[in-house]
């Protein structure tokens, strides 16, 4: 049983956004999302977010989830930010768990383990990291486990300097943690309150003071758009390392984004520079050609997406095959062998298994029964300027190229529209529907028309 | 004169793909690929390939190749294996190469370093590579080039341990080989039998052992998704120098893919996202643009290929451009000055000289004259359902747009159509056809049907 | 005051091109220019490049900078090269800096840093770099600031081998410089008159030479394709670099392409494999999705590009928006809310505030008034053969699928044009426009047709 705050209320100037830092998307929802998730992992108790700048977009943020907001209504540091938790957990007994909203690749694990050792009788934890280069960091003291010190940069001697260890942002605490907070000053250039002077007061009251030693990475924060840019290439590493193990063939793999909603099984094919986004789903042996972008997709076992598809939406059952080239939106079922092909774009329409729309169409609002085929440049004119309407297509019909069908209107089972017509009025099954001015050819008239001989 | 045996018969489970192993692709062929033609390199007498899981399809994928296919029905090492090949070998007086099918980088240079020792009086001589981090490796013990042991992790003292040298699966043998692995025993907690025993009693026969040091990326195998892409990395980034030595420019090669068929020349420019495929030739001063995917065509020297464009089988003479968004399929033959431009198919065409055919048409199965200009929206309807007939078009035409050439017809040279016209006749030469609709103005109409005002 | 000499003349077999080597594109501007554009920051009174392979069509590539050329007839060696720009410069009283044309990522400062140094009494300077291994390079022994000598790899004993600090060919002279280059000898091996000799002779003369340290990659010179991609890399990164700090977003910015004359706006988000060229403008809270190309397009604040979009010339209001797959080209100007939406082509066109073409358009030469909605496969059919027309449609007009605007041609305000209609005559104000023939459904005719039943 534990409660855990999570400090969102810094400003993130050097981002130069009007977005909130916290807000800034990270493979397609907000870093704050992550440390949210992380926080949750541990079922805490009591999970406070301290809002601050752009307060309420980021409280907006929160909704869906089950926490609690206080403000920190003016910037007066971490540790003021901390206090503001206060009003609100006031009589919950700790132990605490604190982290930063701009620390998205902190791990559950270790919260964990922070939280263990408080648990396990220290007053307080904090998790660091060792930097290649530490230069302008507070650098931690131990002995052991224990941590004697946060000594800052202008404070250190050179013995100290040569420390590479330092506090990574991350804290557990146990019940003392509010009235401790309170005997943070702000003696200090910037006039603000640290929460890293939590080490020394804690220690002073007798209270052990623990360090736990992370992996460098996973306390990346974010404060600028290369941070943001770095943390989520960790990100991308980390999922596409995950699904090649689980069996997913990747072509060069460092073009390829995929969001963490994503899912993917074996044999899944991914060409290079693919996008996968949102809710998309791509089963078994599918094969997603290059420079696909595909968002909210189902690519059911055995369907194909070629090079250059974009689909929003879309559902693609075994056998379907979608582009190159093809354009797929919102509401458009491939069923089973349904191919859709080059500059052809699908919205909110049912093809039935076997449909064929090879080239340069467009079919919104329709139903296209099984084995018909659509031909090149054919139009669903669905929209009347005022309203959208359904087209109806039977099954095995020939809908001759560059024809229009003016919605609403229904073409019958094995019915054949010739090419370059009009469709306005119903065409029965097994009809032929024509309706296209008459060939007139005028001998020479080219000739002189073109100024030529 | 020598014998090369391929252990190709690992089932590859950390694949998690149906495909057995060695049959993966690394730019567009199998893995094993790479192992038969580092083999073949070196013209051995005899080529055994010992396939076990999934041997049916493995065995068929070595057609063509001239090799000898082993069985292994059961999976008991690596020792167990090779000795696959004795009924095939037998009386075959050795030197033996032995390889394994999933390390696609070694290079025939590093076996004929092997064979050398054999054939210089070892009795056996193996690849070594030095690793980073060594741990769960066998440690190579050497005094010079000699091999005086390969040590198992567990055996190891820490002083071998500190060595860094390991086995990279890759053999030579004098004729003592079959005979040395009938002396091999499976006394492990696997009951396996293992190859690198063979050192030792190679050694106990008083036979010397010696160690061919390799680098360590050649020794590369491939045991997950992960292996596999970083080994196609590999892949990628030497065919990328050689053709970058050859006068080739790649801008942001990183993101560049293309197989080893694929040909170029000095002063073709590749922009980024390239994808190259097949038996694809690009000639000298040609551009390909972002993100073109180009399969199995041929680009003459001086034709163009703009962003984002498709081609399957195609062939540009110098001159011709295609894109963006073109879409060429097998069968198109874009001769010189052709322009195939946006949202443009083509597929089984051949467009003379100077052909223009700029937006949104679909050319299926047609020829078309020296300098006849195809509208935007024009369409040969090759297909009626049952089968594809052919378009004619003559010399210096002009198809006025959105008209639709039902196929089988001709149209004339110098021969007009006036847009939206649906051809279902020939037209003569010089002759202007039209084939629409009158126009009729309904005054007032439209802002009744509108509904305003 | 100073005067300043890049040595251009130089052949570049290595890069195997029809190309000189100075005149290789980095970024979109050719390898030269980054060096003419470091010296004119300087502002040195007299800029003379030195020209030799190549040299037509590298002067031509100066027209426009305020540069005079020298030719070096026979390519005996730089100090000879530096020598052909005496007669230009005689009587110029020095100092002079002298660079390469092919180091393309020296900056200004350290040009600055270099002259210092001969304006406070040394009459020599030059770049140095430390380089991780020096094989091959002349290796540079010094005291303190002051140089000793440039020892060549052959003549280097083992201590001076071991000296990684080397000569970058970058260098200040004061006023001696031209008597001294006639000192130079070419007692070697290639018969060649070398730059770094002055270095002994300006010694010789009691004059004091020194060394600038510089950083490795500054001093990064292009002899080959490789070296021309890795020092477009390092422009790249830097370029990123730069445009997020002033915060813009980049998702996957290792695969983005852009170059020094595009200008971005803070909170632009670029999506993976974005190529951004010419005198490209995006505009505050643009988005530009995967895979578009821009070239000299405007994106007012607020536009967004969808994936797969390529324009050039093209300008985007706020609240404009195109793609996926959107072709916009020259003098396509897209205002306020306008839509131009999959496979549709605009180019010389003024879609006013609020048109939609959402599908399979082609909008050329046209002008389209507020509020109008174009249909699916709407085509302005602009050329006739010989000459290019206007399409003039009025605001709040309805043009249905398919439709053929035959040009020149004008649709009044709130006109509907029916679908699949070829407009050949002007269509007034609030009528409807028809041109296409009656709709004939031939009954059974079809099932006979396709032989079936």
């Amino acid at each position: 049983m534990h409660a855990h705050v999570i400090l969102a209320a810094g400003q993130g100037t050097r981002m130069k956004s009007r977005l909130p830092k916290v807000l800034h998307p990270l493979l397609g929802k907000p870093m704050l999302h992550y440390a949210l998730e992380a926080a949750l992992a541990l079922k805490p108790e009591r999970l406070v977010v301290v809002v601050g700048h752009g307060g309420e977009v980021v409280a907006e943020a929160l909704k869906g989830y089950p926490v609690e907001v206080a403000w920190q209504q003016e910037q007066l540091g971490t540790a003021h930010a901390l206090l503001q938790a206060e009003s609100l957990l006031r009589g919950f007994p700790g132990p605490f768990l604190v982290t930063q909203g701009d620390t998205p690749l902190l791990t559950p694990e270790t919260l964990r383990a922070l939280l263990e050792r408080v648990e396990a009788g220290a007053g307080m934890a904090l998790l660091t990291v060792e930097l290649p280069d530490p230069t302008g960091y507070g650098r931690i003291l131990r002995e052991g486990e224990e941590v004697l010190a946060n000594v800052e940069e202008k404070d250190a001697s050179p013995e100290v300097k040569a420390i590479r260890e330092v506090n990574a942002g991350a804290y557990a605490f146990d019940g003392f943690l509010f009235q401790a907070l309170r005997e943070v000053r702000n003696e200090n250039a910037a006039r603000e309150y640290y929460l890293p002077d939590l080490i020394a007061i804690y220690r002073v009251h007798g209270k052990r003071v623990e360090a736990v030693r992370g992996v460098a990475e996973e306390a990346l924060g974010v404060n600028t758009r290369e941070e943001l840019a770095r943390v989520e290439g960790v990100l991308l590493k980390r999922l596409r390392r995950a699904w090649m193990q689980k069996g997913v063939r990747m072509v060069l793999p460092e073009t390829i984004y995929l969001e963490p909603s994503v899912e993917l099984a074996p044999d899944v094919v991914l060409w290079p520079g693919v996008v996968l986004k949102g809710k998309t789903r791509v089963g078994e042996g599918c094969e997603v050609g290059p420079y696909a972008v595909l968002e909210d997709t189902v690519l059911e076992p055995g369907a194909k997406v070629q090079a250059h598809t974009v689909a929003q939406g879309a559902h693609l059952h075994g056998g379907a095959s979608a582009g190159p080239f093809a354009r797929l939106r919102p509401g458009a079922v491939l069923r089973e062998e349904v191919h859709v092909g080059n500059f052809v774009e699908v919205k909110n329409s049912l093809l039935h298994p076997g449909v064929k729309a090879g080239h340069l169409a467009y079919l919104g609002d329709a139903e296209v029964g099984a084995g018909t085929n659509i031909g090149a440049g054919v139009i669903t004119a669905n929209y009347d300027g005022k309203r959208k309407h359904k087209t109806q297509i039977g099954e095995k019909a020939f809908i001759g190229s560059n024809s229009v069908l003016v919605a609403p209107v229904k073409v019958g089972n094995r019915a054949l529209v010739g090419a370059g017509s009009v469709i306005t009025q119903e065409v029965p099954d097994g009809a032929l529907a024509v309706a296209r001015g008459r060939q007139r050819n005028l001998e020479g008239y080219a000739l002189r028309k073109l100024g030529e001989e």
